[in-house]
């Protein structure tokens, strides 16, 4: 079996932003420091989009993954305040830069 | 430090298919077992888009991620005969339907 704590993930798609350093800042300053504080939550992995070897520049900036245990958990963290002040965040600092995906992982 | 053997990751994200049987047989069938082969491959992660609790429908329809301790093995990799392999069928496949990703992870 595989690790059973990343079950759920709410990944965040960025593109790149008009201003990087100011999104960064404010990234990992304001809204990291929101997502921390959801119940449940079991890992944040940040990631950074970079030059793919084929060439080109990549389709999103920065990739956020958001891990949960399971269904139960993922659906109550989704519901508490903590949740709705990061969406809020994510809405005013990058709303027209994120695409958002909700996934669980394939037990393979 | 983070889990240091998932530094370096390829990310396919794909649309919705217009066959999800016939895409998901050869996802499984042909396609992630050719993925394996690749030298220095330390995990492959099959994620399944669900739907967001706020509704509507997934974005990605599936999210795979190729993880790669560094650098060097994921430049390797990439440049490895049984990687262009797996390109060559993702292209056949689900060319309309792939967006490709390469991320560094941040160390936090």
């Amino acid at each position: 079996m595989l690790n059973a704590d990343t079950s759920f993930k709410l990944i965040a798609l960025y593109r790149t932003p008009s201003n990087p350093t100011a999104f960064d800042r404010h990234y990992m300053d304001v809204h990291a420091p929101l997502a921390r504080k959801i119940p449940g939550l079991s890992r944040l992995v940040v990631n950074r989009g970079i030059t793919p070897p084929w060439g080109g520049q990549s389709p999103y900036y920065l990739v956020a993954e958001m891990q949960f245990p399971d269904e139960a958990t993922f659906t109550a963290a989704m519901a508490s305040p903590e949740n709705r002040a990061t969406g809020k965040d994510l809405r005013q600092f990058a709303g027209d830069l994120v695409t958002l995906v909700v996934v669980r992982e394939e037990k393979l």
